[in-house]
């Protein structure tokens, strides 16, 4: 029987292998959740205050003790009811981490120590991951933005002239980014449509999802001072899976000049666990490609490894209607890249702050079956999609149940899973 | 001479007399931080924290030792860095606080007690008074809108079809609100001349202004319930003078069609003093009118006082360029009012947190003396500004330093201060 040791403290640490490490924990081979994994997330348990925890398998490891046994000062950070403390202290500090608690999990010496912060998962309650600062939306599919075009636009070209130089963002409101589960009210508000003389009030008609990727941003800068594309990578901490619900019919009525408003401000929700860039090494991809080519500042370079900086992420998903899936896209089709979008965000000398949140836009793929929304999915709906009780469906009804799924390669044939964004529909309140 | 007490505590409070109350305080009569106005800041003096502090004539009063002397427990909330665990207490506590604010700045058995807390105003720094939660900036004057409107969009109707129906608005960065005095870094960006083949990169051509009233929310919602009109001044906390900073070009190249983004978000000034909305009781004035008639919930009712919950305000604007007044813009012309763009803004069920902050979108009259933004003033450039010193001006050139200030009337013949904001250019950054 091995020796087991007391936990050690980050500067004893061994650098993280890169075979697939064995571990001590009883995991199967394939879960979604295994030792490539370690997402981060804020849990508590009955009669305890929500702290930062790792998941690995079915059980969340409590870090906050683990850090205090091995005499951590880092012990501090992750004590918080948020991400953002942990996300202030910057990338290598996240890297750090991370070979810490993958040291811990793997090396049988700890095991002693570190099982009895193992909590099965059934026992504890997720919170928001991250006290969301500020959140930006972003429109970086050009097969979702092109038939967005189509519909909503059907006299002009479905891009518009700057799609292609610059990739279109707007900030949301990121005081109604909630978590996975929590139900949405159906919003009420203004719609006309083209045929009516003036707007009516009511709830909406035409509520819909946008399957999406979200960024959580860590690390800050100086007022003035942009983050260059090669440097982005340093305050990209991790990966939620975030549905961007749309009242199609109030947005519709909205948005022009300013943008989309409260056809989006009433709700927004993200997956629990954040799955780090570190963890979706693997999942890299080339973009599938940029004509013409962007301007300097968003141009991708060389990476040590033969990449790009400007690359794309393998990451696929499953878009579940009351328990049917009705589409597969798959992120890889995306446009424009996590770092370009950052990198443009601040390029007019913008602040990053930790906890800020950016979503990629809604994932559609080329085929109608990788369409990531279903304004998309029912072409407005003119196409209703049937689900598999038989049912058919445009837009949402009360009480649907959306499930957004998705996962990404890991580094050892693995997969690497990013949970599931989850949300029920209910009825609107009338005032 | 009157015998001097300790502090009284809330409970012991008298109510607001109705007539201008004499003060013990050495005041000049048209001092615009006179005893009716009482703004909040926050500021701290060497070596100290930021706190909370009220400006009274040229002086701040310490609110924290003041209600610890007097054994409150609401000192805590004023030992805070930001106003935000103020405007968490509510209307009813707002209220309370400024009748004992008022009170031991009037009567002058507390003087003994006050004094040592009154510092001057020359050996504070002031803070940014909120840590802003969600920041929106709303479009709520007519002549701005279609002013802006024809130049952007000189082939369609100056107003879009939604302009009359509901307050438009849009979410802006809150975590690039700064407080006025804050230099202002020249943006870089994407910008494309309608005559050019593709956009180019660089320093921002067409640097503005927009003159602003930016409204402090306090209190809270829950998910799903929106603010009715009648209950919009409970989340009503006060206003402060905002510059809502806009490259013209940047914007003009990418607002189509998910709104201004990088145009905007490099920076927002706000003065450093809140207005309550109580001082600004006597401003109230009926709007200009709206035709057609809003819907429903954007209907203004009468209230006790015979006025309407969509009230406007009477509030001058001075705009201030390189040391000349260049504009004169009068809020009592905005279209929209401030009780209906706070109850748009939730109608959908989005929720209001303490800390939110909404711009009313630049103040523009219907006059050329009375618009807010350069963009209006030098009719896109066309109609050079001429300065005090004899140069002329269209857009803001290096150096060049925006002050605005603002008063309205009081409701003794007084005038209510809001101060001023103020920001300077500082050249681009090149990459």
């Amino acid at each position: 029987m091995p020796r087991r040791d007391a936990l050690p403290r980050l500067a004893a640490m061994q650098p993280t292998p890169s075979s697939t490490p064995p571990t001590w924990l009883d995991l199967a081979a394939d879960d979604p959740f295994g030792i490539d994994n370690l997402p981060y997330g804020v849990f508590s348990t009955e009669g305890t205050a929500p702290r930062v925890g790792v998941r690995v398998g079915d059980r969340v490891l409590d870090l906050a003790p683990c850090a205090e046994d091995a005499g951590m000062e880092s012990a501090l950070v992750w004590r918080a009811e948020t991400l953002n403390p942990f996300l202030a202290l910057g990338a290598h500090a996240w890297r750090s981490a991370r070979e810490w608690v993958t040291e811990i999990l793997v090396n049988d010496s700890y095991r002693d120590a570190v099982e009895p912060h193992l909590l099965p998962l059934s026992d504890v309650t997720m919170h928001l991951p991250i006290a969301v600062a500020d959140y930006v939306d972003f429109y970086a599919s050009e097969h979702h933005a092109s038939n967005v075009g189509r519909i909503f636009r059907p006299d002009s070209e479905p891009l518009t002239p700057n799609w292609k130089h610059l990739p279109i963002g707007y900030h949301g409101r990121s005081g109604t980014v909630v978590l996975s589960g929590t139900d949405i009210v159906r919003p009420c508000g203004q719609r006309k449509p083209p045929t009516a003389d003036a707007p009516t009030f009511g709830a909406s008609q035409r509520l819909d999802i946008e399957a999406e990727l979200g960024f959580v941003v860590g690390g800050s800068t100086d007022l003035g001072e942009p983050v260059p594309l090669d440097r982005a990578d340093e305050h990209l901490f991790g990966v939620v899976i975030l549905n961007d619900w749309s009242a199609r019919d109030i947005q519709a009525w909205e948005y022009v000049p300013l943008g989309p408003f409260l056809g989006k401000s009433f709700a927004t929700s993200i997956s629990p666990w954040v799955v780090t860039m570190d963890a979706l090494r693997a999942a890299r991809v080339p973009l599938p490609g940029q004509d013409p080519a962007p301007l300097d500042y968003l141009r991708g370079a060389p990476t040590e490894d033969g990449a790009s900086t400007a690359y794309g992420l393998d990451i696929d998903y499953e878009v579940e209607w009351n328990g049917t899936v009705v589409s597969r896209p798959a992120y890889r089709d995306m446009y424009w890249s996590p770092a370009q979008m950052l990198t443009h965000l601040t390029v007019n000398g913008a602040t990053v702050r930790p906890g800020d949140l950016f979503g990629s836009g809604t994932v559609s793929g080329p085929a109608k079956e990788t369409r990531g929304c279903f304004l998309e999915l029912s072409w407005s709906g003119q196409e209703p999609v049937r689900l598999g009780d038989g049912s058919e469906r445009t837009f949402l009804e009360d009480g649907d149940t959306v499930v957004l799924r998705a996962s990404a390669p890991g580094p050892h044939g693995t997969r690497i899973g990013l949970g599931e964004c989850s949300g029920t529909v209910r009825p609107a309140r009338t005032p």
